[in-house]
């Protein structure tokens, strides 16, 4: 069927469109994930990291839509569905059920933390086939390592 | 743990729990349904559908946030995690890949108009036990024929 | 040509749309009414009403876009056409030319009056066909009784 | 009763009040003729038009607006009520029921087209009568030329 | 002296006019005691409970102007004078002087739990005399269950 | 000293000079006046004509600007100092001290009554000479036979 | 228990606390008041005053946040309760039930006269001992100054 | 005829309405002085200035209304006439026509400074009489040094 | 291919669309020549003038669209590609490099001098063929005007 | 004459510059190609292209006004005349007079994907010589590359 | 070289001048302290404090334009330099690293706690020398001493 | 104590690290000279550089929140205090007393200058080590040259 026609060379566009897709299904976790524990959470800071959680919803939403026209600008469709996101997310899947607040933090803690890892990489692999994708990716790099600190710094 | 006391009788809460729980899945699945479709469209409609979808993406969050919050208030965990949405959720899984225009409207009819049946359904199973969750499940109903006839005629 | 497919079995259809079909056409009516008052005001409360009237104007025209747009929801084709709404409104038709100020005030309330016992009978007739239509209509009669008070006020 | 001293003399005013009068039949229709279209269009293109259709209405509600209030600031009193408006105006009744896009579309050049031919007629008369409303009517016919030329474009 | 026309039949207005009495004073009472302790509380949590009394005094101030105005609307004049609030109201009196912010929630919990529970008395009082005071009383209860929630999580 | 080139011929440029120093003083007085019953109106519309006037004062004050800007353009120095406008605006004196709300009105009548008599001769006069000051001249007179429509509404 | 280290010294404190803990029921009062004749005013100027009623409302609600929050700043706990407005305001209760609007005005004219005399008192009392709680009470004193000017030229 | 009862004794509000109404025909001559030289200003500072004359009248209009207002709440009614502008103004009449640069700011730190040495004595003419109004025209004050220092500064 | 049916007849529109056309380029150019010396100014007042000729932008690349658009709306493709644009336009072109800010300003002067030219030729050719385009012709006429005389003050 | 001291050795100065002026001419020419077919589109997709391309121009004018000026910050005056665009530019010239809606999206293609494959070898160019431009080169890149897929995507 | 005339006598100018840079220095070191501490503070109320400094950081920021803004209207140039902040400020130094959140909260209540000390020594010096500098210290004082409380709260 | 997990291993940390701390005290140390001289500058330019300078200062700012929650963020605490920003920050102490605008200018190009050339070294330090650090970097070095640039074509 129809192909967008891509500014890189297939070689490239490999390595690309698996950093783009692999974030891609980091984010849109990520995002289930806050919202998860934004609604779940309980505790004498519930309401403080209730509306830090929801931050990092925003911020990966608008990061997994980033990611994923990226994708589809190279001409490869990006998979976001539920299901696809359940099994290839690289997030520990958050505990069903209330969860306190010291328990929220940690979480939140080591989700990024994880997330953070592949993005490094992925920064890492897009540099030479593509610097265009590889910028997006960074400065989405820049924007968790923030949310990280601040979840790190809430728990010391 | 901890227990919200909840308003309701525990018979009351077992049947409005399980229709917040039931209408959370379907509504963070429609969500991810909706952006993967914004994502993967193709054809003449391209841009017109493309923002189309952001709106009922739009509708979609604002509403899962609105039952799954109604649970937490009866004292009831909502469960909105991946896996869950993913074997939970009542609307048919999108397509892989690029998908036309037409064949993107008709998801959404479908999807949505599968949404809408259930919520109807919980419509009617909270009306004894609890009205307020009750209306809330109409004001969302409401909302999602709205869109629904939409694309029904988008297709016409 | 194009049907919609309803969310409702055909007998419970009729009893709504023609419950939608009445609200449309009362609403715009009060809408035209509202202006045509607004325009031809005169005495030493001219400009307090003239602004009130620009309120009341507001919500109608809200209003029947709502009722309009479900009855569209539901599958059915509104008509809000000037020949169908004066023959079809239930308000009686304003006077021509300039009008007093008190005379402006118990035209309002006249007409706002006889719209909010037609929407109470619909409220009635739809709670067991559609409670999604019924939720709309009574949002509608909330308002509309809420300008009814302000001009009774305005009146005492 | 009250008379507004107006600013021109009779046989001017008689002229204009009669231009003044005519454009406010023909612009509450078009808002009303284009609220009819933009409820019961369905198509392919149902969104754009759909939302095009909006635009219009927006105008017209403002241009009926200023014609009536400048009827009334020369001493004439407007009349925009339904049943007026349903036997002056100058647009053909838009047909009941859904309506397809392609038609939709020519219905609103058809309407947009027999206005401007009347309003260019308008601009004539008041030219020497009164060149402050004739300022008014150019506006007018400025504007509604633009949404003409926008139907008739999509038309194409 | 002056009478507002009800809607309602004698008997209907009776119970229904009682019903929004009691939520006025219930509802004024709690924007004074979230003021009260908004200004008195102390402790690790005072900047994040101070911000959240701030919310619930909105939306209460909200509340009693739409309960009021309802009441005005059907006829029955409200009374929300400070003498009136302080003997009618539902709620226990909050402490004088500084307060510790875990006694602070414990306190908002109380009187959330206490006026919640009235207000579903009003919800089922209202059902059949008047579905449209009912509609703002079911809305009401909605956002008090949930600022209910929040205290509770907040001290789990 | 400095010129600017003017686009007008010599007796062109004499004749909309005037037309336009004499707009300058008359409006900065229309605004002056405003304000001046703006602060020592009393009555039982007090409130009501209080903010009509600052309705004005803003259209008279934004219409001063366009028309003293308008002169510098064709370069003619404009001359709104107050000896200036006390000695050469056409609007009658408004009376000393505390003014009743009827009289304020009367006056306001009168006020706007005189300037666009002037405004209308000034039109005419601009036609021919500079098309571009007319039509900045007709909407000024536009604008300000609507404020005198209401004030002559208001006390009918 | 808790105690905030105040800037001034015993005696100094006395007074200014004094003099806020008087404005706040005051302030509390007026705006109570306020609202209760925003609810049940009637009469030909029922728009006008009850639009009014809600600026002093506003007006008093933010001056007795200044005022509270300024006791708390200086160590003092604020008291801001339904039975202590109701017995330590100085405004008298307003009436129940319907209110005429000339009755209406007549009201906040007194209501508002009171309250300023006493405020003046306070700002008198407390130049000495403290110039900056001093300060906030004579802006607020302006502020209820101009409102009352302006209900009196409204009765006028 | 009308009197606002003033909060004041006789001979302080003598000295209290003779600061006001002063202030007053200085302020109101401040504006009309900014937009003449906004208007004829030329030279290479010109949009600079140009501007930041823009600003001087926007605050010299903000401060006439206060001082006016306040007369009014102190049962003086003020007097912002053009004649009596005119003649009452501490203001050194700006020259007709095209102003350079240089001069104009020069002006303008001629016509701050003149205000200001009246505005500092009515300061301390003020104090013992009404610290309210004295801290208005205090308030004033400050602005006026601002704006002086910046025209200052510009012709350094 | 495709025809818009034109208000004008045939005589008239050829004179209009070379109007039109004619504006169309000038003003391309001129925003084109703007934006050139926004970025290549130097000099003392380059700051000043810099923000100043963004608003030359800004108002040329408005009217560019009006104009355009205007052509259309009569059925006539409008052309504003660079190449029509650098060999129809009536503006000396910008010379290339800095520019030093009195040249800078000489520039303006004569771009918008020439440009002024043709637009009062296009008004007065206008005039009898279409008063509705000559009336948006006036429209920018008078802000051209404007900004013409803004850089002849600066450069006094 | 003047010279802004550049932060790059002469040799990356020139290849820099060369870039940046490349890309200007690039993006003046992708906004006045983008306004062209914006006005000259027609058929059935007209409303949704008309308004998708007045985001490219936005784009493109931004972007245009980046490079620009840092080419001006880098001491390099950039040069975005007509005549200038017209011959250096890299985009076809769009065709004259109307033009399908299925033309204007193969138009955008065309010109979008010629300017993305110069843009990236300036992306490549000046990595080591300014990765500063280069950033800046790449955010623009990721634009112009997103804008492609969407008007890919709509011919499909 | 330059000066600016003051509006005060030598001795005055002295004593306010004074106040006026000890209030400067104290404000800019009050605002670095509050970023360091904002950029460096860990523990389980990092987010509310963090959120909470820089609303102090807001404050002392405007706080301090206005008293070096001030300092310049009286003609005196104020000195903010980081060299003169370090030395001249009476702000205990914050110490370096990571910083607990009790421990944050403890060094703002002594920073605060020092700094107003300090103003109300300034407020008493400058009351007869210029009353103007002190009203705005005097608003400077209530901010400081409201933030002051809430720091004191917080830690209690 | 407290220790945030790095992203980056100890030597790469080492070099970032100095490369942020560097930039964060000519970041703050920008943003105080910066205002330093806004208060303090004199001369015909003396409103458009006041201005400017705002501009640097604003993005000064926020460029030393971002260097300093990067090195949060790394796990390195910042230090911005007013002692190590004089001693180790690159730019030369600002003059103390007023200052010509052309000497404003040319300090302004200096501390930009010695900003601009340290930044670029740090740009190329942590290219390898850190390139999300880098990015950053890129981008604060682009609008300081930015700012640059518009100094010295100012002072050309």
């Amino acid at each position: 069927m129809y192909v967008v026609k891509s500014s890189l060379a297939d070689a490239d566009l490999k390595v690309v469109s698996e950093a783009l897709q692999g974030a891609l299904m980091d984010l849109v976790d990520l995002a289930l994930t806050g919202k998860q524990i934004h609604w779940n959470i309980v505790g004498p800071r519930f309401r403080s990291i209730h509306l830090q959680l929801d931050e990092v919803v925003a911020s990966a939403r608008t990061h997994s839509d980033t990611v994923a026209e990226r994708a589809s600008a190279l001409g490869v469709p990006p998979d976001g569905r539920a299901a696809t996101v359940a099994s290839g997310s690289g997030i520990k899947t958050a505990p069903a059920g209330w969860i306190k607040d010291t328990d929220a933090v940690s979480a939140m803690v080591d989700a990024l933390g994880s997330v953070i890892t592949r993005m490094r990489e992925r920064v890492t692999a897009t540099e030479t086939p593509d610097p265009v994708s590889q910028d997006l990716l960074i400065a989405i790099t820049a924007d968790l390592e923030k949310h990280h600190w601040m979840f790190q710094a809430e728990n010391a």
